[in-house]
This record gives structure tokens, sequence and C-alpha cells, in this order.
């Protein structure tokens, strides 16, 4: 393994794991190996291009904390996360929700509220009132489905963003016995993805716009049924055919419906105008 | 550009370059994205598996800092780094010495020391005389030549490992008017690159070694010469054959020759037996 060159530095590296017994691991570095080395010789980086290179994955790595995920949103803008979930989940049944990015703005437990809740402590907006059913593929209520809802205010930042000290706009509900759900929140807004590092400039310096169609991020988890993670659109953004992480579904973008001053589909009495989003949700068995 | 699936994705992003008015970038970002997207084709990630490159990645990027670069060290490790070095020099000429990678360890801009000095500051070991003339493509000598040289102690550990106050076994020589260089060091040892970061872990867990065989560090810059990165290894170590970075050439691979005690080469009596390593460099004009 020497006097390596171009031609067949791939097959020596390649060569070098196959004392790997983890058959999987050994699969996977084998094929990037082959493309990493495939990019390489097809732009033929010069030295002083891969150190560049090697510079930005580290900014990027970098810039990650407990709160802020660059190498997802790298992945997203590059249509990999979306390309990952394509595999995943490809169900061409109209009975099973599609799913979308999971973004870099979840954070695990979020507070428990109860079926109907406003979950905008803290932050003022639109109101918006969410609700809908959980089914099963031939249409069953589901009850006990654990739904975690987290979204941005109608400035375009969700509460980690924000250094709030509590969580705001981010909560788990339950469906009840007939598989229902519902919350009062504020109407989010188009955002762009953080701009402040390694990605938002990939962004700025190849043209392309950061911004992500409103959307609240829903994901869902039941007993015996694949999970659920995905999006719900508003109709009528200006960003849904230009998503900047590829997320957008047809089957996804609803009507954010605008209604006046009156009774609410909860009873509520509102003084104000409020908007009204209904969806139901079909998950997979497992 | 909605309902992105496995199938029709990676054109989708592509397009988003399309406003990209650095025509060397988009070309290496089209490039990163069909390459990077057929990896994922072909190992079709579980999301799981996904969070787990990326979780890899973020590690790597965050072991990083201003004395330790874990993505050079993945980069090593992969081949991709000879790779970058064999599309930038490909040569033929044997009056042109080969060079190989850099490795992680390479400082700016070290101490400046005289012809024949010894650069073991601070560090005890074997003792080991270096010295050879540099020369363009015809053989003629090339005078101020600014040679870089930085080599592992006798543990296998560089003085950025050690943290100490100063630097050792680096140093800046400048060739004489003979395009001469020399100088006294002690000799170095096979060593592994450093394990304790996620490279390390990626080593072990494939079933790799970590090590690579004995040298001395070279980078010469030259007015009106292309600079040459380069090591010269020294015969019989173990590890020729399975450098852990792929960098062993056969024309970088020298006798450091065992000498018993007496009069060194530049006239310096020696009581103990100590090596001798003679090396000559040829620079292809820029
Ligand atoms: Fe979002
Ligand atoms: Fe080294």
């Amino acid at each position: 393994m020497r006097n390596l060159n171009a031609d067949n530095i791939t097959d020596a590296v390649i060569t070098q794991f196959a004392g790997c017994d983890d058959a999987r691991l050994k699969c996977v570095l084998d094929s990037l190996v082959y493309h990493l080395h495939a990019f390489i010789r097809d732009v033929e980086p010069t030295e002083q291009e891969w150190t560049q290179a090697i510079d930005f994955l580290t900014r990027t790595g970098q810039m990650c904390d407990d709160k802020r995920q660059e190498f997802i949103l790298l992945s997203d803008t590059l249509g990999v996360t979306m390309l990952v979930d394509a595999i995943n989940h490809q169900t061409s049944d109209p009975m099973v929700t599609e799913s979308t990015v999971l973004g870099p703005f979840y954070v695990a437990d979020p507070p428990a509220a109860n079926q109907g809740e406003a979950i905008d402590w803290g932050v003022e907006g639109e109101p918006l009132f969410v609700e809908g059913r959980v089914h099963d593929e031939r249409g069953e209520p589901l009850a006990n489905v654990v739904i975690d809802v987290w979204q941005s205010d109608g400035d375009g930042f969700y509460d980690v963003q924000k250094e709030l000290d509590s969580a705001s706009l981010r909560a788990r509900f339950t469906t009840d016995e007939r598989g229902r759900y519902a919350f009062w929140t504020v109407t989010p807004s188009p955002y762009p993805i953080p701009t402040d590092g390694p990605v938002g400039k990939m962004l700025e310096v190849t043209g392309r716009h950061p911004y992500r169609p409103a959307h609240v991020h829903f994901m869902l988890m039941a007993e015996g049924h694949d999970s659920l993670v995905t999006q719900v659109f508003a109709e009528n953004d200006p960003y849904l055919d230009s998503d900047a992480v590829f997320g957008v579904k047809d089957s996804l973008v609803m009507v954010y419906a605008l209604l006046p001053p009156g009774k609410a589909p909860d009873g509520r009495s509102m003084q104000t105008p409020y908007r009204y989003l209904k969806y139901d949700f079909g998950l997979q068995a497992s």
C-alpha cells in the first residue's frame, strides 16, 4: 500500500475497511469512500479549495450547541434530509399523511398541554385555532396518540432562538377517545433559516434565499404505528415553491382560514378576527 | 418545487443553485449534491443512521481547536487528502520530489534556526543528523529556499500535543548558496494519529490501526517554484505498508542510518551512537 495515485487510492482505502466486523458500517463506509472520491475526481479541488472545504465543515460543527444544529441545516438545504425522508417513507396510500423534515428546532419532551389549551405562552400574535383528528389507514380514530407541536411566532422565531426562560409555541397533546386534538396558538409566519452561520453564508454566496413558507410542525407517536414527522403549510405563502429545505408537499398545504370575530369552533368567544386550521392525520400501522 | 421524491429531488436542488454567479462554486456544489445524493440512494440510511452521521460530523467539528484539526484527520484517514494531493501533483519527473499529506500538526511560521542547529529543544531522544540539498529540475542548487521542518519526538508526540510553552522539533531553515540545509534533531518514532476523537473511534470500530510510520515533515518554499509538502519515512518501519493516512511513497523512504560514536558528518564529536539521514529535494519550476 504505497505509491497510491488517483487511479488506485480508492480501492486501497476500501481494502483497509476489510476487517470491519459490522457489515452495515462497512457497507456505508465503502460507499462513502467510493462516492466521496468520485466527487473529488469530478471537481479536482486545488489544495486551497480543499482547505476551504475543511474549514467550512469545521465552522459548521463549531456553530452547533444544544440549541443550534448547523449540520442539520446543511443537510436540509442540500436536500439530503428530504431525500432520506423520501427513502424511508414511500407511501402512496392517501389515508396516510405524508412526512417532511424535522428541522433543527425540535426539542424532546415538550410541556404537556390539555385538549383545547392555548400554547402561546408569553408571545403575542394573530390567534389561530388548530384542530383535527388522528386515524389509522382505514380511517378509524386513534386514541392516546402523542402529538408534539412546535412552531415559530408571527415574527418567524422559535422559542429556542429567543432564549426564553420557558417553552413557548411548543407542547405535547394526547388525542382523546375519538382521536381528536385541538389547541390555540398564534399564526406562524414564513421565516429564514438561521443565516448567521456557514450554511447561511453558503445560501448567500450562491444566490439562494433562506426562507421557509409558514408552517406548524407535528410529530405523532402512536402504539403499533409508524411515527410521523410532518408540517402543515399555509396556502398562498410566497415561499411554497422555493422552500429553502425542499419540504413542501401539496397534501400538507392547507387554508389557514381567516374568520371574523364571534364564536370559534370550540365555543370560545372571539373579539378579534382569528384564523382556523383543520387537519386530520393518518398513521400507518407498523 | 413541491412533492419532491427520491427520483426528482437531486435535479430540484441543483436547479436552486442556478443563480450562483460564481461559476466554480456552482460547479463544485452541483457535483457535491449529485454525488452526495448518489451516496444516500446507494446506502439508503434510516433516519436514525442519518442522525448518527450528523452527530459524527458535529462532534468532529467540535473536536477542532487551534491545535487539533479532526476534519483533516477524517480527510486523511479516508484517503481524500492523498487523492487531492495526487490530483494536484502529478509529476513523473524523477528530479522532482514527490509530495504527501500535510497532516494536522503543521504550525505556520515556526522559529527560525541556523544551518546545522539542533531543534530538539527540551526533548530527549536518539540524536539524528539530517542534511541534504535542494535543487531544481535540472539538478542546479537552489539557494534561499525556506524549509519548514516538523516531527514527533521518540515517543510519537508533537510539541502541540504536549502543551509545551514553546516550539520543539519544529523550525524554519533557509538553504545556503549551494542549496544545502542541515540540522540536528532526535529520531522520530511511528505514532498513532490522535485516537481520542470521532476519527479514532471510526478506526477502532472498523478494525483499522491508527499508526503512521516514523517520518520527518518538510515544507519547502522557493521563489519561482511550486511549494513542496512532503515527508521522509524510515526504512524498515512496520507501518510503511499500512499507513493510516495512505501517505507512503517509495521515493520518500530512506535509511535513517545508525552510526557509531565518533565524528559526525558536520564535524560534531558524538559520544553515543546516532542516526544520519541524507535527503535531497527537487523542486518543480512554477
Ligand atoms: Fe420550522
Ligand atoms: Fe506526522
